[in-house]
């Protein structure tokens, strides 16, 4: 179960900015690649007023600043360079779903962004999917005609590029990065998370072609069962699975440095046990990349490379 | 709107120290030198038990522990080799002002510190200013007091050297350090934030030359209104007004590692667009060296380099 | 009082992990052996089900998984490489005795671990000794029990290898890691802390032979009589006194980086001056090596090292 992809997470929530130049991220696309790499998924191309390309829509409509340089451009043309994929992951306004519960509105900006990136971006050879960034562990809202909406156009726009989702486990290890616990006590069960995800993928079935859970939020012992069931439901439907392999620890006080090998290990272990069929990471240029700001991400690449081998 | 000025944060509240030899401050300070900076501004000489120099009057009064090196001795060697104007910090209790709301004790000891100070190191051509280090958003229990007790003393005794305050705004992003949120909910309001300033203004304007608030406890997309506001204020009284652009990010659950770029860009370029005067950093040393624990740092410094070309 | 010993924190609480292979392991023990130290204690041999060598008994009884390298193995092949005294440290099931209070099950399941650990290592000639790594900071629940039926066996066992334990001050600043705060208000009294630590050190002193309270949780100026006291008690049973000298800062907000060296060095003072016999560090690894992920450590180390001239 070799990690194949990262996330690109510029415009972050809450992992801090490395301040990289075109040439940090040519170097960083290097790496990648000699890990194994064929797949950049942008996390977001816009959250909240920040922005990753120069969006009319997004500065019109949701008051965006004008970005430094256009990361789009810069990521697709770096893509095509190494010969990686490139999935482009939607806005999230950081609103309208979150506290109003107004997915309309999410879906209406979303629609716009969607018609002014093809037309932008839709030439460039290594555009290849699609990805529905807004995350939820739950039935939460009006999520399933959320996915439907946004998966529908963007398949229609584009002939069909397959597009991903990546949800997260309500475990004991679902908590805000800016909470200072560490566990909470009201996690889902495995039942609860199987009913609500068959339910979730019968609705999305048709738009939704690849599902990734994160992989961080149940205890270590608890994850055999969760890629069970989660391959399951995939197979039951028709969907890809994939693992979203996080390469940051979610057990230490400093949120967040990267991960301890043997517990990427293990994950990747349980992963490959329940078939899943792809890893990605959250993500390499922070946590794995030899030139990360945080040298324990250099570590942890040589110890995948030594493990990979 | 370039930086040219930079706090010097030993003796922190909160960001850890890294462990520099004069050595390494030489280096830091032709790292800011290349980078535009001609003013240093030591935070604060002294917080609780901890002082920058072997002073008498703190280790008699407050039972403060001796400093293992002389850093106010240093960093005027250091600022006249360079040829940087040095502003000295006055002594904050961390107790009288701010538990007790005893105003007259802080203002009893500072102006022992006061005379202690001026006449070790009066004698520096690089020292040039004095910084008044009771930073308030709000008109805070006897602040004017403070101000205008402190800033006539210390003017008196060096023949009319400049002073400094750099007060914050009550905004949303005014959280303390050691809290895990990132927002609160009671922020100040524009016109209250204008009041009460008015009136403090009104109270120091012959005892203190330069306010540079403090830009990072406001939303980005409020700020422009802060910096028209306090520009209106300074000019109103006579007053030069700086900016202190905050390189270190709000943002994130880490508090603190350096500021993403575009951010730093965004409110250099809001100040500037209100006429401010010159804009200071807090801090170089940390946030932006090439030299710091933070790689992040040297990265921000080549993109705010590669910006200012 | 010039440090000698350090904790090898692998399998940590709170302290993220570096990803160090046995080259940078061999490294830093040469690190070590340049700065002075002649002691590494492994803090634990295992927490919950992460384990730092393939224990079939914790593997078998607690669901421990398999790590991916045997660390006591390789600790004590470079502590006889290096010439250092190495010390074993017991299992932290991490649930009896500390939701449960359950002494009895963690009592049970160390005595298998001494047994199998010794069977394995026991021949290594560097395994000079064991840690007792339950650590309290007052008399609680069954922990002189614990102490006298672990002691017991492990001195047995090893035909009477010295013992330690590593107990903390219930001071202001005893808060766990992933709370956000840094001071507590119901701090013990120091007459509190001498009556119950008397009674413990006279229930444990035929099977402990030294303890080494760690020096972060009382404030600075309140070290100097923990420090008496402690030496007192250590000396009115017949116990060595040392000094567990945190080489990481309890002040600051982010939870942890290296100390300021100013701090460390007051602190050694302090326990030079009570007539503490050895002091080691927690941990050398992570804060004061200069090939930590935090560059800070290699200031602090350069600091010690102008220092100890």
């Amino acid at each position: 179960m070799h990690i194949t992809g990262t996330f690109l997470d510029e415009i972050s929530h809450d992992i801090p900015h490395q301040n990289w130049s075109q040439k940090e991220w040519d170097k960083d696309f290097q790496h990648m690649k000699a890990m194994g790499i064929d797949t950049v998924i942008l996390i977001r191309c816009g959250y909240r007023r920040w922005i990753t390309y120069p969006s009319k829509v997004l500065k019109e409509r949701e008051g965006a600043y004008s970005p430094p340089i256009d990361l789009v451009e810069m990521y697709l043309t770096l893509a095509e360079k190494y010969g990686f994929s490139f999935y482009f992951g939607l806005y999230d306004s950081g609103k309208y779903w979150w506290d109003k519960g107004d997915f309309a509105s999410e879906i209406d900006i979303n629609l716009r962004v969607v018609d002014e990136v093809w037309q932008l971006y839709g030439h460039f050879p290594a555009f290849k999917g699609w990805y529905l960034s807004q995350e939820v562990s739950r039935k939460t809202g009006k999520i399933i005609s959320l996915y439907q909406d946004l998966g529908r156009r963007v398949k229609d726009i584009s002939n069909g590029l397959p597009t991903l989702i990546s949800p997260y486990i309500d475990g004991k290890k679902a908590i805000l990065a800016q909470e200072s616990s560490l566990i909470k006590n009201d996690a889902v069960s495995l039942k609860q998370h199987e009913e609500e995800w068959n339910e979730i993928f019968d609705g999305i079935k048709e738009v939704v072609d690849i599902v990734a859970f994160q992989d961080g939020h149940a205890d270590y012992d608890e994850l055999a069962d969760y890629f069970y069931v989660n391959k399951l439901l995939a197979d039951r439907y028709g969907m890809s699975c994939w693992t979203n392999a996080e390469s940051f620890d979610r057990d230490m006080p400093i949120k967040f440095l990267p991960i301890k090998w043997e517990k990427l290990k293990l994950k990747l272990e349980a992963a490959q046990k329940a078939g899943v069929e792809k890893a990605i990471t959250f993500e390499f240029s922070h946590f794995m990349s030899p030139q990360s700001a945080y040298p324990q991400a250099g570590h942890l690449y040589q110890r995948y490379m030594d493990w990979k081998k």
